[in-house]
C-alpha cells in the first residue's frame, strides 16, 4: 500500500494505531484486500501509474469517533477522502483523488434519527441510504415520500453533499435538504440553520437560520465532514399521472422547448422531465418510450390531487396544441397508496419516490459522465445541440451525440454524455483526453458542468475562471481557514490546501 | 460627526480624500446634515449615548469605484456599513451598529442589467428597487412576475442578503435568486454559481455552479459586498384566485394547520398564507378580513391555468370540510394581464407581483419586529402560542400576543411581534428589556429569529450556541479569512474580526 504523501512509514504506521484507538481495530483496514475495494474497478486510469491506491481505511461509528480520526489525521498530516454508502458510479467511484488517501468510511453510521410525518421531514446520518430510508418508513406506516434517484442503494447525506436530483418535486436534493450537523477539521462540531439553538424545534424545518447561511459550502467540497443532515419530504400525495407530448418537425424544437419551461417555472410540473429527440429515448425512466417517428418528445409528470393532475395535463395539452401535429398519450397513472402488487408492476418506481435497483437491469460495462448545464430555453437548447454536435463531429467521437436534456434542477437542464472506460490504456488514455476537450469546448461555449468525475475535476475547476481564478482562491482562502493542515480530501474539485497547492500556470 | 474606533482624525479626514479620488469628491459625505441621514429616526437607542452615529457616507458608482472604497478602508482600517435602497424598516434601517462607521452606499448601482423573457431571469445591481424593476419590466412589455415584499422600495439585493420574503410562488428570495458577483475586502470580484465560467451561458439559470456552493455566506454576513445578483421570475400565470377558509372552534387549530401544511407542502397552494385568530386579521395582506366569530382564518393562494387554480380551490375544500363548521369564501379572482383599471382597484398587489407603498397606509409611528421561525404544524403552532402567550403574560407586555404565523418561507412559519419605538427614552429602555427576555425565551423554548434588528444582533446570535457556539467561531473563522482587517460591518449579526472582538463572558 502506498503511504500518504509526506508520511514516514513509522509515522503512517503509528497514526494506522491510533486510529484503531479511536474506533475499533476492526475497523481500520490496511491489507490490499480490504482496501482494494475501494479503488475504482472501472477508473479511467485503469492499469496506469496514475490510478489512485488508498493507504488505509477507517470506518468510525460516532461523531465523537469521527473528531477522534481527525484529530490523528491532522497530527501526522494525512489526507482523508469522505465516502458514505452507494457507489458514485460515472463520477469516480469510491475511490480518492490521490494515492496513499485514507477512506473515511462512514457507512456504520447509518442511523435514521427522525422521521416526522406532521413537519414532513427527517434526520439521517450518512451511512443510511434511500432504501434504508424508505424501508424505515414504510415499516412505520407513515405516509412520507423520498425522493430517490437513479440507483437506491446511495446515500441521501452523500447524493446531496455531491448535489444531485431525483425526479419528484422534491428533486433538486440540496434544496430540500434542511439543516446539517458538520465536523470541522479542527473537531468542531457545527450544526448549521436552525440546529444552532440547543433546543431548535425547526432545524428540519427552516433552513436558513440566523447569520450567513454556511450549508452550500459543504457540498462539493472538502471543508467538514457531515454527520447529520434533515431533509424535507412530500407528503404523499392523491394522484401522479404521467402524459406524454410528441411533435413531428425538428425545427419545432425552440417553441417546444419553451412551453415546456413554461409550464415547469409556473410550477404545472413538478416533476423531472426528459427531452428526447428523434427515435432515442425509452431508456432509463423509460417515460417516453415507442415515440416512433416523433422529432421530438417529453414526459410530463404530475403530482396532486386528482382533480388538479386531470387539469393540469389539460392545461399542458392546450399549450403545446399550437404546436402542428402535436400528439398526447397519457401515460402511467396512480391513486395512493398503492398495493405491493401495483409496485411491482411499476415502470418508473423513482417518479412516485420509491427507490430501486434497475437503473442496472443488464449493465456491466464502465462509464463516466459529462455532466454540462445548459439553459432551458428553446433557444438555449438548440444551441446547445449545435455547439455538442459539432464538438463530437470534430473530435471524432463514434456515434451522434443526443442531447438529452433532463430536468434535475429548477430553470435549467442538465444533459448527460456517457463516455466508456474499458480495460484497455489505450482507449482510456484517448477517452480521457477527448473528455478534457470537452470540457473545455464546453466552457468556451459558456456551458459548465455540474459536477464531475475525480480524474477530471481539475480540468473543470480551471474552466471557472473568472476574475483570474478569484473563485477558486477564495475557496481556497476557506480551506486554508477551516482545515490548516489540509487533511480533508486535498484537491477535491480542485481546492487545494497550502502545503499541497501546486505551482499553477 | 465621531471617528472611526481607533482612527486618528487627520489619517480619517486622508481616508475622505482618497475616498473623493475613489467616488468623486460629491459623493463622500460627512457633513452632519448629510450623514444624518442614514440614522435611524425610530432609534430603540433614540436620545441615548448608544445610538450609532455614522461617520461618513461614501456612494460608488461601480465595481472598480467600490473596490477602490475597499482599498482606502484597508488602509486606514475603517469600518463600512453596506446599504442600497429601501428602508429596513422594523430591523433598524440604514443606520450601523457602531458610531463612527462609514456608509457604503450603493444607491446609485441602480442598473438592471438583463431581464431575459425566454429564462425567465434577471441580472440587478444593488440599487434596483422593485418598483424600478416592475417598471422596466412593464416598458418592455415583458411577461414576467417579479415578487415583491410589502415596501416595493426595497432593493432585490439588499432583501435577499438579508434573506426576506414576498408572497407569490416565488416569495423565498434566497431560494430564488440565482448567482451573485461579490467584491470581496481583498477586492477580488467573485462571481459565484456559474457566472465563475468567463462565458457563463447559465448564471441565472443555475444556482450552484461547480464546487462549494458559496451564495448563502454572503447572506446576513459580513464577508463581502454584493455588486450583482440574478433571479428567477415567474412567467405571467394565466389566473389567480385567493379562497378564504375560516373554523369556528378554537380547538380544531391543529387540525385545521395540519391541513393547510399538507396543502403548502404538496405544492397545492404556492403564495404566502395567513393565519389568524378570533377576531384578528384584516391588517396587512389584507386577505382575511371581516373574519366575524371564526376562531380561526387563513388565506389560501392559487396560481396557475384557469382550470388548475379551480380544481386547486375544490381540492383544499375538500381537505377543510372535514373540520366541523368550515365555511369557504370566494377571494380575489384575476385573469391576466390586467387592464390599468384592474391594477389601480386591486386589494393586495404584492399577491399578484405588483410592488407597491400601500403597506405604510395610516401609518406614522416606529416599530421593530420580533421574528421566530415556528413549525408548520398543527402541533407545532398550538405549543408556540402557549409559549408565547405565557411570556407575553409574564412580562407584562400590554395587550395579548396574536401569533398570526405566515409562510414566507416553506416549511414553517414566520410568526412577527412588533414593539413600538416612541420617542422616550425610558419606554425604550423598557422595550429593549423586553426584547431581549424574549429572544431569550423564545430560544429556551427552541424558536430562534429568522433576521434580527440591529440593536438585538449580540442577543440573537448569543442564543445559536450550540457546541458551545461552534457556528459563531467557525463564521469568525471565514470572517478573518476573507476580511483580515476587520472592515465590513464588524459586529453585523454578532459576527466580529479579529481585532475587535470583544471577550465574551
Amino acid at each position: 500500500m502506498p503511504l500518504p504523501p509526506g508520511v514516514r512509514a513509522r509515522d503512517f504506521s503509528d497514526a494506522l494505531k491510533q486510529f484503531g484507538e479511536a474506533v475499533g481495530k476492526e475497523w481500520v483496514f490496511s491489507s490490499e484486500e480490504d482496501v482494494s475495494l475501494y479503488r475504482d474497478s472501472f477508473s479511467p486510469f485503469w492499469h496506469e501509474e496514475e490510478d489512485p491506491v488508498p493507504a488505509a481505511a477507517v470506518a468510525p461509528h460516532s461523531v465523537e469517533q469521527v473528531q477522534q480520526v481527525l484529530k490523528v489525521a491532522n497530527q501526522y498530516k494525512i489526507p482523508l477522502w469522505t465516502i458514505s454508502t452507494g457507489r458514485n458510479l460515472g463520477y469516480g467511484g469510491s475511490a480518492p483523488n490521490i494515492s496513499g488517501t485514507v477512506m473515511l468510511d462512514l457507512k456504520r453510521m447509518d442511523r435514521v434519527l427522525d422521521v416526522n410525518e406532521g413537519n414532513a421531514s427527517c434526520l439521517v446520518e450518512p451511512g443510511v441510504s434511500y432504501l434504508d430510508l424508505y424501508k424505515y418508513i414504510q415499516a412505520k406506516k407513515i405516509k412520507l415520500w423520498l425522493d430517490p434517484p437513479d440507483p437506491g442503494w446511495g446515500s441521501l447525506v452523500g447524493n446531496t453533499c455531491e448535489r444531485g436530483g431525483g425526479y419528484t418535486p422534491m428533486r433538486d436534493h440540496f434544496e430540500n435538504h434542511c439543516g446539517m450537523e458538520v465536523v470541522l477539521p479542527n473537531g468542531d462540531v457545527v450544526r448549521t440553520g436552525m440546529g444552532a439553538l440547543p433546543a431548535a424545534k425547526t432545524w428540519q424545518q427552516y433552513k436558513y437560520g440566523f447569520g450567513p447561511y454556511l450549508d452550500g459550502i459543504f457540498t462539493q467540497s472538502n471543508f467538514g465532514v457531515v454527520t447529520k443532515m434533515g431533509f424535507w419530504l412530500m407528503p404523499e400525495p392523491e394522484a401522479h399521472i404521467t402524459g406524454t407530448v410528441s411533435i413531428p418537425k425538428q425545427e419545432d424544437l425552440p417553441r417546444f422547448i419553451d412551453i415546456l419551461s413554461y409550464l415547469i417555472n409556473t410550477g404545472a410540473v413538478q416533476g423531472t422531465t426528459r427531452v428526447f429527440g428523434g427515435g432515442g429515448g425509452g431508456g432509463r425512466g423509460g417515460a417516453a418510450g415507442g415515440a416512433g417517428s416523433a422529432a421530438w418528445t417529453t414526459n410530463l409528470p404530475f403530482y396532486g390531487a386528482a382533480k388538479v393532475v386531470a387539469a393540469q395535463w389539460e392545461h399542458a395539452k392546450d399549450k403545446f396544441s399550437e404546436i402542428p401535429g402535436a400528439t398526447f398519450r397519457d401515460g402511467e397513472s396512480y391513486r395512493f397508496p398503492l398495493s405491493l402488487e401495483q409496485i411491482d408492476k411499476i415502470r418508473n418506481p423513482v417518479s412516485v419516490g420509491i427507490p430501486n435497483l434497475s437503473f442496472f437491469g443488464g449493465r456491466s460495462e464502465g462509464h463516466i459522465f459529462f455532466a454540462p448545464i445548459i439553459p432551458m430555453s428553446g433557444e438555449g437548447v438548440l444551441e446547445a445541440t449545435k455547439v455538442f454536435d459539432k464538438a463530437f463531429a470534430d473530435l471524432g467521437r463514434p456515434g451522434r451525440s443526443f442531447i438529452f436534456p433532463q430536468s434535475y434542477f429548477p430553470r435549467s437542464f442538465v444533459t448527460i454524455f456517457t463516455f466508456p472506460i474499458e480495460h484497455n490504456v489505450e482507449n482510456n488514455r484517448k477517452n480521457r483526453e477527448l473528455y478534457k476537450r470537452l470540457v473545455k469546448i464546453a466552457a468556451e461555449n459558456g456551458y459548465g458542468e455540474y459536477r464531475t468525475h475525480t480524474a477530471f475535476m481539475e480540468d473543470a475547476m480551471e474552466t471557472y475562471s473568472f476574475g483570474n481564478h478569484s473563485l477558486r482562491r477564495t475557496h481556497e482562502t476557506i480551506k486554508d481557514a477551516l482545515d490548516p493542515n489540509g487533511i480533508l480530501a486535498p484537491g477535491k474539485n480542485g481546492i487545494w490546501p497550502k502545503r499541497l497547492r501546486k505551482a499553477r500556470a
